[in-house]
């Protein structure tokens, strides 16, 4: 009867602060005196003295301990040690909005993890500037919503797209979505929003990577996923990943490379962020 | 003041047992009180329920906290909780012996890293059944103990190995060191064995590794380093990698490119192990 | 005029033979007075002296020139040096059956790549011992034909697949099929026959690779395309490749991991072998 | 007899040309007259139509035919068709100055594959900024120039290493010198110079690339071995590779890791210049 009161979905805990002794031993008590029992735990501190310590810790917990968990863990242990934290309850799975231009190979790798349950979220709709991946999205059961944009019209579009995502998702995914967000959506969406770069960020960012990188000569050619700021293909790195080419590849076919290692950068950033692995860190990110 | 009676060196704790709520709580409970403060913490458990738990972790401690760091967490924390465990104060570097025959490249690659400080570890002394290698050893200043093998003199080679060995070393690293050692040595050796082994594991066990790969006509070819058990080529792996091989690669060029991943892979291997990441398990490890 | 007589789509010359001077300035002096342009040329020998050569050619070619060129170069080159060879027309794209049980991993891949035009061949039908993916597989508006097995309707079984495949495509894929075909039905089918094998082979042939894989410790887990023969698991390799993993992860990850680089590893040789880019040689494979 | 008055050492062919029917026919039809066996042959264009083509032939050729093959060549086949081309026996190696400044990593990397005669080629002489090396290059029975530079001293410094270089090597390799060389330093050479350049270019040009690559979060650091033109950073990327890293890393940490993917990524593109596999083509190599 008690294996039934614990859920086997854990809990999850995200915390940053200033690093010092004791964190661990305060958490992991109060941890113990809730009843849970720690399954996961990572840290990292920048720096021993003076640094910012994170830690993630996944743990099983008892359904009746659930309720106050949060309210107690702010009270007793985040508060006074000034923690930055958030708590997730991994029976509730994030709902995970998609963003999309033409391009379907992101989209179409999502929405087949999902089917999978290999994303740890639930992707619940998929917004677009085109038409053409309806059939495709309509194949999930999925809602597709078609939110034109021109350079005229964008601040209609964002005002669009708040409606569509706003208070319905707990991420936002770029798959790529082939227009600039403004600083002042990103606010008033409030959730945070993954871009997949067709590049090796820093390297080749802005329009045609793949002519850039035909040009330059590379011998390899990459992928990040970043989130997204205000400031174009600067946020905070997630994942990138890597393709060997050679001379003989035309920009055609760094194109059809690229796109693979996109796919494959762009499932493990959402997945990751999903599971709650990842912390931004000014502009850099923690990936436990 | 009190920052210089605080090495920069951190201690090191290793732990495994029964996997139960509490053990995070009770260790960093008693290293807070003991005057630790944790730097990089690790832990895994196979199972949270019935499971194994591992647990590494890396802290700072005032000198006059360490001399009966060991004991006090022996009697406190480690009996109670009946952990198999170790701790390493890593102002003591281990001491590293290496055992060759006569290709030369993943010693010279251990004293080339050696000597660069990369290998958390230092190597004081090789052992050969040949004598090619005794100049470049001399070249680092280091003793170059020549023990000749034949089937006839087995015995009296381990026996003369072990003098040399035994007490003198923290860790034997066999960098392509061709014969086997018996169950006999390994025991009255009393200290971790590491073989680099010249292929991926469990594939092309045995000898001839790369003619073997050239038969099959393998797309891959790999390195293995692993800790020596009395059953040949079956000891828990602690590493492995490949590298991408043509139809075009002839056994010799099969055998350059092993030589590279064999560097890489056994001077991970036991930089690893100096650092007190690998943890044994049955016939697997932990890498933390 | 000219140029619209030319077809963009090239010719493709695929030979092996025994090695001797004078092959390629024969066959290059053919192909020029063909009225061809070499725009691609590959070769290898396994040994100048009295080794096999291997030549892959892909040239341009006059539509008049075309009827003929298969005869002519059999009786003018290909007889008098005794080669293996055969001539592709790319125009012709290779038709692609794929045999599929449960899992729809590399089956989605295969038909996903299909509908972006990057395997170079054509799917044209799907055929499978389980009922679950024809939803699948109706949406790409693909014959699904379900031919259940059972130890003692094999023969039967084989039968019929033989009177769905005969005739009606050039390449088979077993795009996870867990049934092994008889030599019988292979020599029947005449065709080639590619199979995607769930680890590194030739480690873990055979059933529960990812257990075995868990048990034995291995940091690195991998997927292999072959050709099928009558010998299970044992076929001429086209492509491997390997993902790493660790200690925390489980069978069920494992098995994750695996199902993405099965992915990747059966739809590059599927392509390969579309551009007739591979070569069988005994029991390996010449990759141009 | 004739054997033995073939020699085994191959001859190499390197050809650009502008693209059109009949260059693979014409040149291998000569070789084939001149008593040549093609051993390997690799081609590439960049356009079948108004493109750039790129042939590099290896083969066996008799001893009495090599004398004025190299004329015979040019006049026949190089100058009709307007080719670049050039001619290496490798039964001469190409002879190989390092420079290097204070960080022996690339250098020793060198040497040492140098001794196990994997680089084919000789080196032949070290020069240097610094002093620290001399012991190192001294066990390698090299001469070692040491070359001091300062801003004021570089022109007499460039003087001093034309004296050292110039007619006494086929090939400079920049080991890690840290010095720039002047446009009109390099046209005297007169001879390929390759650098290594600790980052993966085009990110993190110029200093500090470890520090760049912490701050940006980048997860991904690579090395690039490029030609040296008078445009710093800028010139034909040879080779490059990449290995992960995560925020756990300090910069010290990424610079290991850094130095050991510089090391193999030198020795690739010096071993493959040597034998002849690499053309410059605008900005960008081909690599055979």
């Amino acid at each position: 009867m008690a294996a039934s009161q614990t859920p086997a979905e854990p809990m999850r805990l995200v915390v940053s602060c200033a690093d010092r002794p004791g964190i661990v031993a305060a958490v992991s008590r109060f941890l113990f005196d809730s009843g849970a029992n720690i399954v996961d735990s990572s840290q990292h501190s920048t720096d021993a003295v003076g640094g910012t310590f994170f830690l993630r810790m996944e743990f099983t917990l008892p359904l009746d301990a659930r309720p106050d968990f949060e309210a107690r863990f702010g009270a007793e242990i985040a508060e006074p040690l000034r923690m930055s934290w958030r708590v997730w309850d991994s029976r509730r799975r994030k709902r995970i909005a998609v963003l999309v231009s033409r391009y379907d190979h992101c989209l179409l790798e999502l929405l087949w993890r999902w089917r999978r349950d290999e994303l740890d979220g639930e992707i619940v709709l998929v917004a677009s500037n085109w038409e053409n991946l309806r059939a495709d999205v309509d194949g999930f059961g999925l809602p597709y919503h078609h939110v034109p944009v021109t350079p005229q019209t964008k601040p209609d579009a964002e005002a669009r797209l708040l409606e569509i995502l706003a208070g319905n998702c707990d991420l936002v995914v770029l798959a790529r979505y082939m227009q600039i967000l403004s600083g002042d959506f990103l606010e008033r969406l409030g959730v945070p929003v993954i871009n997949i770069h067709h590049s090796f960020l820093p390297a080749f960012a802005g329009a045609g990577p793949y002519e850039q990188a035909k040009e330059r000569g590379v011998k390899l050619i990459g992928a990040t996923a970043h989130y997204v700021t205000a400031e174009l293909d600067a946020g905070p790195i997630i994942e990138q990943d890597v393709v060997r080419v050679s001379h003989a590849d035309t920009v055609e076919q760094l194109t059809r490379f690229g796109t693979e290692i996109e796919r494959v950068v762009c499932a493990r950033a959402v997945r990751w962020h999903c599971e709650d692995r990842v912390i931004r860190h000014g502009n850099t990110t923690i990936v436990f």
